[in-house]
């Protein structure tokens, strides 16, 4: 057996999540039917994150243990083969040993939200961004940002969906920052509650339109409370960009 | 009557092109048919470029002329309104003098090539850029391109359906970059010949490919004959990107 690390890219548009659903397709089931025709093996994966229905990934990782023997290079360009039409790509894999874990072993995890600020709608990044048509205050977004990074209990920009055993986690960074018609928000934490990161974007949202003080993300964080959210920013805009591993 | 200056952006992917065709839609009819609904007028729309199928704009100026009278900024928010979910949207409009052609006053326009250079296949950008998976050396490209610049006869690099009455053209610059896994090319002119970007971005990936030596664009410009070209690149990739008036 090897185990062999996968860095995928997908486009979340058509998929119902990461992970294998009985109602829909994920990026999951794709990736091991590619598997199985790859290699004639049931093949499971495991992945870093669980991302959501509509939400893509520039640089997801996980693993899958193959019985046969495989040349990296030539297993990722099988799979590439066997993963067309879907939207989902191999773009690096490489053997790990049998203790590495895509998921436990990962100690950092990044996202990118993209927010397109103008008042037309979105044509080439249709599904690819949230398209916000009032003008966003982006500095006091990034003010606002600073009050939810550190160890925090998050339960007020958790899901009630959300399968953790604690609300407390460390966010390390929450930047926000405008490139010409976008506001970009980048996050990193060892991990995230379900939810958190589109909890956060919708709640800074409401501060960059003016409808929230900055002092209000602050004040809804201590409440603790699900209540005091503001909005959930939709999935189209948000990007698994990065996973962390020791070394 | 009122002439309303309209800056475009599309995804050319479900359009036959830019201009109205008999054999399916158009971002001429799609702009002509949102005019329709928010003025009741029968308007015609003109362009500074006549795209293909498949290819996109970021920034394609056109004009269409009104009887009735429209404040500039309602006029987009109302277009922008009836256009969708046609993926076109009217991202600037201004009024012009009468005498002000959207295609005639233009004197320089501007496009972009993106080719993504991996392995892997394309997800989030699949139909919005063309993938080369065997490595492109973007510096000979560059060089190649350098014979292109500057005033030539370009019937190499013209479609064999070209309406252009001359095949000369004065191309101010072509310019090849790598930026990460992506080549971009950059062109400028007055005018361009029909495919003659993707004829050049063809081409000059035979040079990236190693196919090609460098010199050898400059003798298939000189043949001044189609059958001396390279290939043509696909649509995918091409973006119109400005179109630049006096002042």
């Amino acid at each position: 057996m090897t185990r062999f690390a996968l860095t995928l890219e997908f486009d979340g548009g058509p998929f119902m999540g990461l992970q294998r659903q009985d109602h829909g397709p994920s990026v999951q089931q794709a990736v091991e039917e590619a598997a199985f025709r790859v290699t004639g093996e049931d093949v499971r994966m495991h992945a870093a994150g669980r991302t959501d229905s509509g939400v893509h990934a520039l640089g997801m990782v996980a693993h899958i243990d193959v019985e046969k023997p495989f040349d990296p290079f030539r297993l990722m360009e099988a799979l590439n083969y066997h993963l067309k039409p879907d939207p989902v790509a191999v773009l690096a894999c490489e053997v790990k040993p049998d203790d590495w874990h895509a998921r436990f072993s990962c100690i950092g995890r990044a996202y990118e939200y993209r927010i397109v600020n103008r008042r037309a709608p979105l044509t080439l990044e249709k599904g690819k961004a949230w398209a916000v048509t009032r003008p966003l205050d982006a500095k006091a977004m990034h003010q606002a940002a600073q009050s939810l990074v550190g160890r925090h209990d998050f339960t007020t920009f958790r899901s009630v969906h959300c399968q953790s055993q604690s609300p407390v986690k460390t966010l390390d960074r929450l930047d926000v920052s405008r490139e010409g018609e976008q506001v970009i928000v980048r996050a990193e934490a060892r991990s995230f509650l379900h939810h958190q990161v589109r909890s956060m974007v919708g709640t800074l949202v409401l501060v960059g339109l003016g409808q929230w003080r900055v002092e209000q993300v602050a004040e809804a964080l201590h409440a603790r409370d699900r209540t005091a959210l503001g909005l959930n920013a939709p999935p189209d805009g948000l990007y698994f960009v990065r996973a962390v591993y020791p070394d």
